[in-house]
């Protein structure tokens, strides 16, 4: 290993609160709990043995400030440490660890930016607990809607605002970590790719023009509780069985969509709920999550058009109801093509391959782009394999994460003279 | 309303712990939990006003004793009070409810049985709570396989030892509730039909002849977590979108068996477990719970072996790995024909019309028949409609029950001379 990797290494474990990487169950950091303040504090005292200045902002995101000239305007780097449930140790980490890195690797070039960097460590950035993702970036880009928010649930009952309130913040002031379109002037991400675009074209890094945001749909199906045993085929209202087809449905529309279109697409049956799925109860009432992407807008609207009129065609040939429920409906968001030059310039400086490439996922970028120039940047994850305890970055691509991150700061920001 | 039915009525809704039985979302008296151990103070309070001499055994069933000669033998009644969650009012209580009855039209009678009368309030007949029923008859004909249940779980993770402890038992002792063969002499349970079989032939009770257990198949279909936006769909091995076919084939095969056949088959897909269950991850792994039932058992068998084959072709079809593992296989019940003929020759006695029929639910008196010749009464409930709040049987119904078994009671014993 290089002194880099040994550096990325070392603060990749300390990051994920743990000795070691390779867990069966992965990590779990879900959002405003204990878990995940841990990991804010992993951050805290790297960014501190950096000398940078650190503090946190009403929505409980960490900023860990370069500052050179109060003067200046502040160029942003960031990311998350939260996670899903099992999840892995690189996505979001793998964001903060890059930018901490770059700041080391300016510091030890004795490079003074002429103007200020801030890295920002987003909280709950992830949907897993109350199906809400980017808390924290959305209050810092002044997108979030805290009465919408404020009793939404996680399963165990608990609302956003006890969460937030437990987590030592105060709800009513969430929203004042919102900043002016002055304080910031660009924000840049690092992000595993949780994808294999980049290994296929055989490229070293991708840069990302646009992020996919999804359709989701809740479709519940009313049928009839009864007993599995006493009542006959014929008079049964089974809501999963009568539901069923559309899991199929959703899956081999998509694979004929991507054979139709060139923008890819992709759509997933990811959740259910029985009730009251138990051995001797004929289902009665069945809710399927849907989650739609693609960046182009059109083909998601196509298909949760299509997936209607299928639920539609239920109703009609079954003795049950179909209500459907948009979720999330947001359009795709296109990052700041300059700042995407400035990252191929780098690239090729440091005689790397990149992808120009779209992302699948959301990220933290997407609320920043709404208010600042943005821009995101991919590395290699092992077969795309993320949201799992398997999920696997090679240190090399870290350090090379780390490198373009670094002299990008570099064509941001300056020498100060 | 008669008196006999404002009796009914009253202890009604003091087994059920209510002032009245319509609530939206039912009754919910889980196995060994407090609110099943309250329904059981009710029984007992009943009884003991009857002047039945009351006390629990090792698993936790109350018997109410009505001992008129210790030399005698024993004639037994009885069902439960537990229920599944959210169910109804009637299932199982009825059992308990008419068995009270019967005694107090004898003693309004002044009449002496020749016999003892034992009523059994079982423990614990559902499976809602730990994925096995009849807990309670199932110790007292000695049926009960202590070791191979004592880690079973509840969703919350709490064994059934656990369980049985806190509900103020042994768990070492649990299997002494075993009663010897000459202990009783014969058993008889009422039970709501959950069905329309009776309705369907205008009769006013059934007298059943056969109890059709069922085939219960636990089915994992293991593919791969992955991102739900990030991971094309080519790319994906997504366990629920390739198992759903078998929920739709389980229906259709179904449907189809009971075209060929005369006899009845019903089978369910009743319960789903995904993980993880959340809206950004494609589902990793897939349980899926099937109820089979039919008093044919070879049906049962059949349909069980085409799921397997139905398993294996998505197995080489899809990239994901599917286990079968049988829950429970047990073979149809027959009842005694003695019993049912005493019952059948009652029932001309009162002028009622009714009907021979097969039970495809399970009851106590399953594990009973093992031991000691047994017999199983339906009375009709609403629409068939059972385990849902919407369970209904009429109070005429439930008097027409307990003057069944009152003058079942009357073959039975003899009057004391």
């Amino acid at each position: 290993m290089t002194n880099l990797e040994e550096w990325l290494n070392r603060h990749l474990l300390e990051l994920n609160l743990t000795d070691e990487m390779d867990y069966e169950n992965g990590f779990t950091r879900l959002s405003y709990t204990e878990e995940e303040k841990q990991a804010h504090q992993a951050f805290s005292r790297i960014a501190e043995n950096l000398g940078l200045d650190v503090h946190s902002d009403q929505a409980g995101n960490v900023w860990a400030d370069w500052k050179t000239d109060t003067e200046a305007p502040v160029v942003a780097l960031g990311s998350h440490v939260d996670t899903v449930s099992s999840g892995g140790g690189y996505d979001g980490v793998a964001g903060v660890l890059t930018a901490l890195a770059a700041i080391k690797l300016l510091k030890d070039e004795d490079y003074t930016p002429h103007k200020n960097i801030s890295v920002i460590c987003f909280a709950s950035e992830e949907s897993a607990r109350f199906g809400v993702s980017t808390i924290g970036s959305k209050a810092v880009s002044g997108l979030l809607d805290k009465d919408d928010l404020a009793d939404v649930e996680d399963v165990e009952g608990v609302t956003i605002k006890e969460a937030v309130e437990s987590f030592g913040l105060s709800w009513d002031t969430i929203d004042q970590a919102e900043k002016g379109e002055k304080e910031l002037e660009s924000f840049l991400e690092l992000h595993i790719e949780q994808g294999t675009q980049i290994e296929n074209n055989g490229a070293d890094i991708g840069i990302v023009r646009g992020v996919a945001c999804p359709i989701r749909l809740q479709i519940t199906a009313e049928g009839m509780a009864n007993h599995t045993g006493t009542t006959p085929m014929h008079r049964r209202s089974d809501a999963f069985a009568a539901i069923a087809p559309l899991i199929t449905f959703v899956e081999e529309q998509a694979n004929q969509m991507n054979e139709e279109q060139d923008v890819p697409l992709v759509a997933t049956v990811s959740t259910v709920q029985l009730h009251p799925n138990v051995m001797n109860v004929i289902p009665g009432q069945v809710e399927l999550g849907i989650d739609i992407r693609s960046v182009d807008d059109t083909l998601k609207k196509e298909l949760a058009d299509r997936i209607e009129s299928f639920c539609r065609k239920i109703e009609d040939k079954r003795k049950i109801q179909v209500h459907l429920n948009t979720l999330v409906n947001n359009d795709s968001v296109f990052l700041d093509p300059n700042l995407q030059g400035k990252l191929a310039q780098v690239a090729d400086q440091l005689h790397l391959n990149s992808l120009e490439m779209d992302s699948g996922a959301g990220h933290d970028v997407m609320n920043m782009a709404e208010k600042w120039p943005s821009g995101l940047l991919f590395i290699p994850c092992e077969e795309g394999i993320s949201h799992h305890p398997k999920e696997y970055a090679p240190k090399a691509d870290l350090a090379i994460g780390a490198r373009v991150m670094a002299e990008y700061l570099k064509v941001e920001t300056g020498e100060k003279p």
